[in-house]
């Protein structure tokens, strides 16, 4: 920033007819397959977006419903908010703080941080084999990110960033957006204290969620239900390269007013 | 969607060098001499996004803070914010709803259904002038998309889309986003209701904030303290051409579980 001059376009395509993903799958490998597949190739500063489904299915982190026994409290809450004690329970296994119950909803934060309905837990799109499946994130998504960019960086011999992300909805606006679940490589939070503005006086909006943004912009080009296009790849993002992860993004808890 | 074959990049570029914007300017002018300036012109379905800060701007929305006088509401409300008492005055004047308030937190709903700190208002990058003003949204930023959306159709005889866009923070996450304030020519939130999955199954997520994700992939582009950049051009959008608006975005208040 700062920068007044001729800025470059920002260009973003996603890779085309990705297969099915499978526990165990070298997400890597995948990637660089499509990518030939379809004459295009990695370039220093790419930022690769991949989507969460993938990353955790890759990582086993599919769960068969029928064998989840739900506990004593999974069955409360089930009953109180109408939904699958099977899956309830999975939300209490994968999170530290119930946030909101109601009929049908169940607002959890995820104790990797995030806010999420369900914790983040998905039942769609997991499995073919008629059987009730859910989907849980990965475990470490920052670390998941880190491994794919280790991996890419290695392969195309370039500096990247990669971001895992996920939809996820808002408490005042209604739909789904794109948000960052992982990063790396690049500052996910980029703080803008003591900028001054056009005429010197000090910006009151200090930082910029970019990851967010670029998870957003991304997620515009995977579509929801299609799971053939799951990783794009973003050229000419404006972003800070740096070894940190994506846990700046999440608000601390001792911060949050709508406990 | 549904469309399994090459899809086509998203691209985006900002206006650069665009003037300072004052109130009454014509921003369809101004776009259309900040196009020719760099040899672009807009091309059907392109998504024009313009940052509320100069359409408020251009629609004479800035106040000279020491023209308004707090009521008493305000005065205590400063008091126990620690806030600018006329700020307040203005935050209550444009807003229904005080959401929250804490130590220099203020979070309200704006009249036009935003849950936003300080109602949306802005203290930055107003005046040249030394005096203290804020800049108030747009009085219908939805009115403010239509008017640009069709001037900019009749100037270049094409069908296009326009996003009002700013930068908004989230309850638990840190940093701000794009979002969309006001859209013309498009489907703002777009369902997905009875699309099925790979397998057939019916989706749990149903509406995508596509003007929201478009928003924030622009956002990405104009920066947030440099003004020379507050409009960005997306072409290659997937977007339903539509007549409706943005407030199908807005959660309606009775589906606010954090009030």
């Amino acid at each position: 920033m700062g920068d007044r001059g001729k800025r470059a376009p920002l260009r973003l395509f996603a890779l085309e007819d990705f297969p099915l993903v499978q526990p165990g799958d070298d997400l890597v490998a995948l990637i660089a397959a499509a990518l030939e597949r379809q004459g295009d190739t990695l370039e220093a500063r790419d930022v690769i977006v991949v989507a969460q489904k993938i990353v955790s299915k890759s990582e086993g982190r599919a769960v068969r419903l029928a064998d989840v026994v739900p506990g004593e409290r999974a069955r409360e809450l089930a009953a109180a908010t109408g939904k699958d004690p099977r899956i309830v329970e999975l939300v209490l296994r994968e999170s530290t703080d119930i946030i909101r119950q109601r009929k049908n909803v169940l607002i959890a934060r995820h104790r990797n941080g995030y806010v999420y309905a369900n914790a983040g837990i998905d039942q769609s799109n997991v499995g073919p084999d008629g059987q009730a499946w859910a989907l849980l994130l990965p475990e470490d998504s920052d670390a998941s990110a880190a491994r794919l960019r280790a991996g890419l960086a290695a392969r195309y011999g370039v500096e990247l960033a990669v971001i895992v992300n996920d939809s996820a909805g808002r408490p005042w606006r209604l739909g789904v957006t794109g948000i960052a679940l992982g990063t790396a490589g690049m500052l996910a939070l980029q703080s803008r204290i003591g900028d001054p503005d056009l005429f010197g006086r000090p910006l009151e909006i200090t930082e910029i969620a970019v990851a967010d943004e670029l998870a957003a912009a991304a997620s515009h080009l995977m579509g929801q239900a299609d799971e053939a296009t799951p990783v794009v790849v973003i050229r000419g993002a404006r972003y800070r390269a740096s070894e940190s992860d994506s846990r700046a993004l999440i608000r601390p808890i001792e911060q949050d007013l709508f406990r």
